[in-house]
């Protein structure tokens, strides 16, 4: 059993645990058995404390149950502090960074008994510069990013929950690459104090799990809401497949996804309707673009000015066409935002679940990059939940699937309507 | 002169500084004369590093002009991140904190060219618990809170500017017991990365000077917009006189200065007429410290978790009373705050500015706490710019003024009108 503890998911990890029919110990050495294995090629981890971790399920193993984490290894971003493991924000300017405190994200999953088994690789600051992580799938292609790590290290089957952010694909777009779930909850849901700002009207944590029920189960910690522990669904979604306007970027593994997963939802009882690109939408990309690069500016101002050249080249460039952006186009940009962000939320009152591609297709070539956030930015622009849900294969036999999209704010009602799609869609898999 | 310069307000100083007709060791030196003679009166700081400012202060006056703070001696509210000064956040659970980093904010008032004189005393967190910090007008009094060593620096001519930040009414508040001008600028126009949260979609950032001018120096670096530091206005703006619903609870000096000035301001050619009170928004004030407190037991969560019992008995009451708010609860609240919010931004077609009480009245006593954030905390919820303008007296002696609130994301408007009325409340001042 010992051999394939690192694979038990969240919920059914948590069960065990919870009985004593497991204890975290076992599953902390059987997860840390897989990252000596594996760590290697995969390269997810920036810092793993085994000893530490160790101790720390002892420790709940002699206790009471903490909560409904408890004893289950989480791996964290290394964008959120920790008062136990050094800090790097992906940038050579935190080297020597210890920080005093926990951020409130992780000190939730710690109360709920939770158990940080290390720091995940972040690309800089989440923005553009991989680390070394590799897609477990095939070292030859990037996970994505900026939640490099965390998405592969889920993906290994290394931990079974891992902690995100995204601020413009940066949950969305490594849970593709990597074929697993990754959950962006609705803007201003989970507390943000403690994670290394990029930008204040974007930055949103979330998570990454290989179900929708174990994404659940951590959401509910991290959005102290108990709900998103019952993701029962029995009725028939009202589902608008939308291309969006990147549609002409989709490779030919996003678009038979797309038309599978219409075809099989349809069958399955849900009303399936093509969506209506709506035109001024298509600003969306770039007006998130632009707001972020503002942001970046501002919120990086003391790296900027302190530690300029060991910002990475692509960062800099950023940081300068964000400081180009005047206060005046700045608000001009955020007022279109905000009428953008109306429409899309007037969507839902037609439809109860969008679907969308999640990137272009499967993960790029390593040496790419970690992939376009295009198909991401104006769901984050917009402050809407979103779910990625992997069910299909591309040519090279990477992940593949698409991002089910709920209202601001219904975080429950998307999981659980998205619990039913993967269910559906892992009954009538598509062909290889 | 030297016995004066701490006098001089922000704008003065700097165009000074700036034809080098006044150096920035002068200034700060003269500052620091200020701060010996009155700091153990007044207990506006926490930390200040003599020979640190005075170092930087030479070195400034070798080199070129920076910016249009240069040479500007500012007090950083000890909420906000320093590299080169510990930060405490007004707890001893980080009695040793030595942050690695300067917060946004403060990297971007270094940047042009402002001298960090050091830290500023803050409640507890920036909530309830008062520090040791005095009214400078008669230390039997009350500073106001959270941002109490701020307000009371600069009242007290120990700095021309001065960050704080408001999450209720922690600039307003202060500002008023103060008798200063303190500015909260629209929501999310300030970048927070750095500072220590307390509530991600409350948490403002803004600041301290002794007049409408000089805070918008201030404001143009914080928010990046050179427009803040022309602030002409020669329009008659039409004025909304707002009693509040919390009118029962203004005592007398404040009805006597709301009268006042809704007599000056008409007198002047402004459309000056009373505003309707909404029945729906006398919930505002509940609303916004629910949503406050739910927010605080989250961005807490490390601090209540780890280091419970360091924290206030009222903190921990405030804290616990978010514990109880569930999530269905505060999306609820949230949802209704969006309704109130949109009415307050409506307003704004029929007013150009609006007048309001910012506190009840003069300062509490010291030992009755910071005063009561009420006045404050609506304007907060709903994002909106406000400043405060001090005009009057009251019976003990005290400053006693008026907030000016404009519409979100019209910081300019609003400081630019907010200059006309304090040139006309100046020009006739109340009869004592």
């Amino acid at each position: 059993m010992a051999a394939v503890l690192n694979k038990l998911g969240a919920l059914e990890a948590a069960r065990l645990l919870n009985r004593r029919e497991l204890s975290a110990e076992q599953l902390v050495r059987a997860c840390l058995a897989r990252i000596e294995q594996r760590e290697p090629q995969v390269q997810a981890w920036v810092v793993v404390d085994a000893p530490a971790a160790i101790a720390q399920a002892q420790a709940l193993d002699r206790g009471a149950v903490r909560g409904v984490l408890h004893g289950l290894p989480l791996g964290v971003k290394d964008i959120f502090d920790t008062h136990d493991l050094p800090t790097r924000y992906g940038s050579s300017i935190y080297d020597r960074h210890q920080p005093h405190a926990d951020a409130a994200c992780v000190a939730l999953c710690r109360d709920a008994g939770a158990l940080v088994l290390g720091k995940t690789v972040t690309t800089e600051f989440a923005t553009y510069t991989p680390g070394p992580t590799r897609n477990p799938r095939n070292p030859a292609y990037t996970p994505g990013g900026s939640s490099s790590g965390s998405a592969a290290a889920v993906a290994d089957d290394m931990v079974p929950l891992a902690l995100g952010t995204q601020t413009a694909g940066s949950i969305i777009r490594p849970a593709a690459y990597c074929g697993i779930v990754g959950f962006k909850p609705s803007f201003a849901r989970v507390p943000r104090a403690g994670m290394k700002n990029l930008a204040d009207t974007l930055d949103t944590i979330g998570g990454f799990a290989r179900s929708v029920e174990d994404i659940g189960l951590l959401a509910s910690v991290l959005l102290r809401d108990e709900r998103l522990r019952q993701l029962d669904y029995d009725a028939k979604p009202r589902i608008g497949m939308f291309r969006t306007l990147q549609w002409r970027h989709t490779l030919p593994e996003t678009r038979t996804a797309y038309e599978h997963a219409a075809r099989v939802l349809s069958a399955a009882g849900a009303r399936v309707e093509e969506m209506a690109l709506p035109a001024e939408d298509c600003a969306i990309v770039q007006l998130h673009a632009d707001i972020m690069a503002f942001e970046a500016s501002q919120s990086l101002a003391y790296e900027r000015r302190a530690y300029g050249s060991q910002l990475s080249t692509k960062l800099q460039a950023v940081l300068e066409a964000g400081m180009r952006i005047s206060s005046a186009d700045y608000l001009t940009l955020r007022a279109r935002a905000a009428q953008v962000t109306a429409r899309i939320h007037a969507w839902f009152d037609t439809y109860d679940l969008v679907l969308a591609p999640s990137a272009a297709g499967e993960a790029p070539f390593f040496e790419q990059g970690t992939g376009d956030p295009q198909f991401c930015r104006g769901w984050t622009l917009a402050g809407v939940p979103t779910v990625h849900l992997p069910f299909a294969q591309g040519p090279q036999g990477l992940p593949v699937g698409l991002q089910a999209i709920g209202n601001i704010n219904h975080d429950h009602g998307l999981l659980a309507m998205a619990g039913w799609v993967q269910r559906e869609l892992a009954e009538h898999p598509p062909e290889l």
